[in-house]
């Protein structure tokens, strides 16, 4: 009658540790019990001394993305492969808006890439780089569809996808009728772009001044004045890849007065420090916003402890070694975004491993937060009825990151070398064994489009 | 196989609401899973349109304690019986320390008088009056021996309960050193005393001034200053029955800061305002801390929003009508205390039921918070190996609360007249229905005491 | 040997009340004396029972400036006649750069205009508009030459005034180095555009909607924007018209971190709220940032009673009454800006008479506060050594406010009717008698340049 | 007609710096102009290069004062000596009231002994211990008689000094009333007794443990309380040598609310800190509360910085080498207590010279503000009516303290050795010289009694 079992393993939710059993069905958890006494017939995995824990949710991606030049180097499917080898089983991307195009097109276009690679779930934040009249209409029929989740871009005004503060207030209006979500990339771009010009002026092209020219200051302004427009409004707002201590203790404030304020880290700034920048391969951890000094690390790690910032994801961003060296000698030509997909969970449960924090925070931050602030409600937990999206960990074994290891199409990672205590061995997506053992046992297409609920 | 299946029902944990049937056994919950196929000789309960909630934790009680010269009302049967009827399957009660007595000793004496009468599960904070060095030294013990928790008096000095500052810190230090939690009654005595002197010298001894007495201030004096302690010795503490504004945000203070500060407070100050003193049957509202203004009330219901406020428990310390009359004209002879066991689950799930807060938090305030901080590992949640201690509710029924339907020993209650939507049909302790339908169905001596664990 | 005496009189100082006479030689403070026995040939003024105040510095006026179309209706002469008339003897202008013209170049030009004219002493701020290499170069220079303050617009985008983040960022970091001040007029451009679009849709044409177009929070955000660049930058700045209750609070908090944040608020902000734009006459109370709700108004006097505001000034900036005409039908064409230059300080005192602030702050708000950040060391106080720029008041006088009273060039006042208790009966220039019982007794030419000091 | 002309110096007020000279008549300030043009017979003081303050006044010291089994070590002659030659030329002194006296009987009494032997001004607080009703009638009389400060103790209690909450709160609601205000020494007694029993328990027994058994937060604690009260019951507060940051943080918190809180903290607590009390001759150092670490230091530096320290004042209380070394070998026989009388202002002056604060804001310290807070109007400032006790100030001399150039009764000094920048050259109370060069020219009985004014 069940189709799997999972026997003697310790599950872990959000909220408790404890003994069980999981029976699964058709791809989902029918049955959690003390002791499930199983007829021939079902396939039996034997959990004993490990942990099992419900996938992540990766919310922050950019597969094969065009940017920078050139094209984000993880297809979707080498992209969606190290993920379900890094215990993710599902990924949000963002479908980014061209000029014109409406919403929903822009996530059919995208869908249609998605749907033969995806070896994972995958749902999709639609960036908003036109914000007329028509799309405004369309954002109700958008929640209707499952794209419950908009992007704004409060930088990259060269680039074409910056939106103005009147935009930005609008959106938010609007989101907060129809029950989406309005996300924003937070820095000020013409205090990067004064800051560059005078690095620029004045020789300063290591990738140290790419830090330098989007310091701590520069993303906090952004993050202030975000949060001051959601708050007039009183509108949600998710506030992605929170990098910075003054953003922190903003978030705090506002959550701390009652508004729905999100934040969202990413390991990179949890792990490394703007020191990286100094190393002669420092190119390879340029992201936007860049890893902070080590205060807004610990920030960053208090605001997790104090149940400030809510998520953790990836920024999954990465480009080829060659890509990253045509900046070699001026960091305004290396590609932006670095690699972690496959790293985040492994990571923060190493950390957790070692006592940092509780493995229930880190399913929290991974996989239940993102699942409820984001509308995916048949995942994120181990409960019956939720999809069979499972983890299954070994807090035993020792492992080192090296990219051989790793299953993504990139010829480098920056966790290289990253010594991690416990790793997974299992992943299940609903119900299917992805992973194994070091091995990706999937296959392209397996992913399905998450269709989300409304928000709020 | 199993002993009883709940089927069809909503489960509500502090988490998470989903269907799901529960299959129990040996008085424990054995299965969750989305459709149970019993066999015969199963009982079956159908919970169709019902929630599903852990039994309450009550864990502020006084219950047949003697004080203000006579026994509060309530037996230790007769108050469990009622805790049973309102789905508490648990209550905490506090043994009080006579002078030159030992920790356990005085749980041990407790415990002869509660064992027999016992209808719901029982633990015990162990009220210490004279910290001697030998007391001290056996809070190791009382640890090892399931009291895991202290509560000191910061008030009631002529009545030789008050202990000083110096005390507070002393048992606070050895508290963190062994895994014990230090409880408080925060108010200042010399104030109180210098204003019921001047009350009464004025000839003001009505109702209104037992509120005028002891105001907000004074219990904000105690909040305060028993924190700063705690924060100093940076040791756990938990605070009973606060009440008042100054209070709550001194706590947040504290809790962001990262301090372990516990504040419970209590249905009676939720629900009613001072103004009940004016009322002609005030002297029944009469307890200490005494019921506060609308803005404390406003505060308490924010610092539950935000999660500052952990726990609600009753303080539960009734009086016969005629023991209440005898501060009719002098507001100084009341016996204080009020009454709250069966109301306290129904009342906040009913303010859940209207959309005040939601279900999971009530559960989160009653049950799993308070069976988490004072170490009842086996209460507080529906999961697999929890204690099968089950409150079945219906959320159509519509309950005005008077005292011919209440089972306690008491012969009147503050909570007559108040109207709730929706209210319990069924309370299992362990397995055992000891109420149904208005009925008490249990049996005095069915309560077991609880070996709590060591705590932080 | 002294030239003139005035006898009798309260002193009244930003930090001393006391009794004294004050002897007059060449224009300054020569003597304070208990009792000055004067000797023949020396004019004495009667001072008893009349304070004697340090005569206004408004810091922030627009005389004859070309806006909106028109150019603001006093001309240099009415506006500084009025100013003498008002208790103000030295008036600060803002000379507006012209894209591609220099500092001192605009300074000068202004100068030539003024000259002439002058009734009072005047001061200069000149408005970047156009910050080239060259124009920040010329900051030391102009520090030199007398002029070390400029004004950013972080408003008035279409108007060509508006600056971005990244240069008041570089203005903020030169004038840093040099010794500077900048100052500026935060609101959010963006945001207003957006609101006036949508209400103009809408058909909401009224002067109220100028209110809401540019709500609290649109001037808040801009206030905790210019705050948070000079923080980072840790740079002296100065907000003008500060007139919303959040941009107090920054202030303060900067402040509190030792920041040098300064905040000047406006008469009509203290005596005016948001419900003067429903007024048949609303569109004459129009300016920008437009008067906020009661809240703001509470807020703005607590911050001056908590000392976070540092000065008052007027915005001085009417427009006859067939200009304010123009906006009947629509808030959009009505040219922005009010009057105050004569109310000002007489509005204050009278608030002092009343018991609202002491003499003292308004002595400091008006006067010695604005003399010392921007830099006037011979003016803003009594003392030997200090110009002779008086202000003789009768606390007994009733004054009603009406325009036949006063001195401008404008048809109309939006004081109209206020009462006041206790009124200016005479102002000195320098040891010139420029206004005695109502009548202007000056002469355009007589106000002098004020070269002023390297700031901070 | 003049009898005294101080010409050519620098005035330093707590506001302003200017050039000036001072005319002073039958004691009084009576002129101060640009230039005195003298005539014959009046003495000249040419203070060029010079500056010239007024005379400080000392709120806080414990002349020859029965404490702690001996007596301070300074006659009320011999501090009053050396309070002239440190350019003060006020002192209050602490009157402490024995059970069953009154207020003016103690006041009087303490007046007898102190008129022969002042050497400069003087007035009292009255230290309550025993608040019956009739001395809380007595406040208002008090007031009058020109005594409107009360010291309470909320520590000592074993030595009979300390009143409970309950009274604290019954003198700041009459004190309220009648224009008084409330000081307090501000430590928790219990909380010292406990760690003081535990240290002499485990043998630890040197000076050090005087800091361990009254650290911060028992310091803080008590301030904290304090102000509770104050704040409740909307009285003005003054907190006598503070000396941690908590308590800072909390003075700080309560003055932006509004509430007249005011703080004192004392030079020992600026220069030194807990460090001295490892040094062989720390018991020297003892005071209580004791120095604390170089944390609070920093605090009450920025305390002075951000205005949140109204006023230092000395706690001069010094004892004899061989008093302090009956605690050699026990902290707790140490005499608490140290000197400072004639090192504040020097210090104080010296660390303006140094740049660390201006010379106003010394001024403002330990001259103007308690001038003003406790009611001596005609001290503390230089203008014309005032007091002409004036201190003149070589900003070009070096000066290292040592005993031997001190004036007290006292056979050492904490100060030895320390290095000063300037120092006092000369004081005048009311006009007459009596310290100049280092030599004492005053003669015991030419200080008077200072009859204060009501106060708030």
């Amino acid at each position: 009658m069940l189709d799997l079992v999972i026997k003697n393993g310790t599950i872990v939710t959000a909220y408790e540790t404890y003994k069980g059993d999981i029976g699964i069905k058709d791809g989902k958890i029918e049955v959690i019990a003390s002791n499930i006494s199983c007829c021939e017939n079902i396939i039996i995995i034997d959990a004993s001394g490990k942990l099992i824990l419900p996938g992540a949710l990766d919310v922050h991606t950019h597969l094969q993305m065009p940017f920078g030049g050139t094209v984000s180097a993880d297809s979707y499917e080498g992209g969606t492969r190290a993920a379900a080898c890094g215990g993710v089983t599902t990924v949000f991307d963002f479908a980014i808006q061209k000029k014109g195009k409406g919403i929903i097109e822009t996530a059919e276009e995208r869908k249609s890439l998605c749907e033969p690679q995806a070896c994972v779930d995958y749902a999709f934040h639609v960036a908003i780089t036109d914000l007329t009249d028509e799309v405004l209409d369309e954002f109700e029929r958008a929640v209707e569809y499952g794209v419950p989740s908009f992007k704004l871009f409060m930088v990259y005004k060269k680039e074409g996808l910056m939106v103005s503060d009147g935009v930005l207030c609008k959106a938010l209006e609007r989101s907060k009728e129809v029950g989406s979500m309005i996300s924003v990339h937070a820095e000020n771009p013409d205090v990067i772009d004064e800051r560059i010009n005078k690095f620029l002026r004045e020789g300063k092209k290591s990738a140290w001044y790419h830090y330098e020219s989007r310091p701590e200051f520069v993303e906090a302004e952004a993050d202030k004045r975000a949060i001051h427009w959601a708050k007039a409004i009183n509108a949600p707002l998710y506030i992605v890849h929170l990098a910075n201590k003054e953003g922190v203790e903003e978030v705090k404030r506002a959550q701390d007065e009652g508004y729905k304020i999100y934040a969202e880290t990413c390991p990179q700034y949890l792990h490394f420090t703007n020191e990286v920048y100094k190393r002669e391969d420092g190119r390879n951890f340029v992201c936007s916003p860049p890893i902070k000094g080590e205060e807004s690390q610990e920030a960053l790690w208090k605001g997790i402890d104090l149940g400030v910032i809510s998520t953790v994801a990836t920024d999954h961003c990465p480009f080829q070694a060659y890509e990253k060296d045509w900046g070699k000698d001026d960091f305004t030509k290396i590609p932006n975004g670095c690699m972690g997909i496959e790293n985040m969970y492994p990571y923060l449960l190493s950390e957790a491993n070692k006592g940092r924090l509780s493995f229930n925070k880190v399913v929290a931050l991974c996989s239940t937060n993102p699942a409820k602030i984001f509308g995916c409600s048949s995942k994120g937990n181990i409960a019956c009825g939720y999809d069979a999206d499972l983890v299954i960990y070994d807090p035993e074994i020792n492992f080192i990151v090296t990219n051989e290891k790793m299953h993504s199409d990139v010829d480098h990672t920056i966790w290289e070398g990253v010594k991690l205590n416990g790793y997974p061995i299992m992943t299940l997506l609903r119900g299917n064994v992805v992973f194994k053992d070091g091995e990706f046992l999937g296959n392209p297409g397996m992913g399905q489009f998450i269709k989300r609920d409304r928000l709020n």
